[in-house]
């Protein structure tokens, strides 16, 4: 197929195809004359998932290229965790280190407490902790109550997760499957979660309103 | 105190906060003379919450500024949870209405299963919508085992979040937690679900590798 086939197909405007390709996001397409490339199947797969992880995933190009490049490489699968892990939304400007003692200190009870096998590095620990030291911070101690809780939520989260990557038959499939669900799962308990806040928040307080 | 001290406790650079004074994050601070300005606590305890909203939370000037005028407004409970889920993150491309039926069906199934009250417009809904026709475009159908587990989870962090609103005692208070606990929440929750997905992944996979 043609450029604006490839467009239409996958939900990428030109300018965007272009650029990816420019970026290195997606592999050539087949010279078929001097001015004529013709594109595939391949093309199209591939442009949806550059597109799911920028758009609703979030993820700066080279983040993708990143992610993209641990899927192709068929790695080990708790390496394709780690790859995805650290494909961080850019939305939240952090690095490592930036957290503070009792942020730390408080994730660090966490895995003690559900007795996790987390390493130094993993980015979730930094993701954790500075959120826990804004709440300090910003006079909302309270919702560190949420702590125990969330954590179990997060572990029946991950056990799924973990239950739905085994459904693929080949490394290659379930390394994609650990990026996709990684990347796109948070804005799916994202979105879920503010269902069901509005779910509770209805049973609790609409009685108190006029 | 004066701009440079502001700039110290807060965390946030002089550049930035005269962009959020212009931007009208931030109240005017007292003219003590014709060449200068005095700040206090509540300039401090205002640009720290604007920095973790920004920052942590990855929202928009034009969200921030959404959301602190419903706290400000000490507005109904309900609707604060509403303000507060209306500023998805600028990293979330997408438009309600943008979702296809199968994610609606899918979303529809949940909140029947669950027997959630929620209104059609709640953002959530297009979030887990556009997610699942994404995992679903990609061929990722198995990722949608995940939706059970997942509302469970939601409906435990729902609970656990309202429960630390009610421990504030002024409605002002509470607004303010409403916010903050759900924009920096889903942050707090991805970081926990790394660390757990780590750990469930470490002993699930960690006997295959060499």
């Amino acid at each position: 197929m043609r450029m604006s086939e490839l467009s239409e197909r996958s939900g990428v405007s030109v300018p965007s195809i272009k650029f990816y390709q420019r970026e290195q996001l997606l592999h050539d397409g087949e010279h078929t004359s001097a001015t004529q490339t013709s594109y595939d199947e391949t093309h199209v797969e591939r442009l949806r998932l550059v597109r799911a992880l920028i758009e609703i995933g979030g993820l700066s190009v080279s983040s993708v290229r990143a992610v993209l490049a641990a899927v192709e490489a068929d790695i080990p699968l708790d390496w394709a965790f780690g790859v995805a892990q650290h494909a961080i939304p850019r939305s939240m400007e952090f690095e490592p280190g930036d957290e503070g003692d009792r942020g730390v200190a408080e994730v660090e009870a966490i895995v003690t407490a559900r007795n996790w096998t987390v390493a130094p590095d993993n980015p979730g620990r930094a993701m954790a902790a500075r959120v826990i030291d804004s709440y300090v911070e910003l006079g909302h101690e309270e919702l560190l109550s949420v702590l125990p809780d969330y954590a179990e939520a997060a572990s029946i989260i991950a056990r799924v997760d973990l239950a739905a990557v085994g459904m693929s038959d080949t490394r290659a499939a379930m390394a994609e499957t650990v990026v996709v669900g990684t990347v796109l799962g948070d804005a799916l308990l994202a979105g879920l979660r503010r269902m069901a806040q509005e779910s509770v928040s209805h049973h609790i307080y609409r009685k108190d309103q006029p």
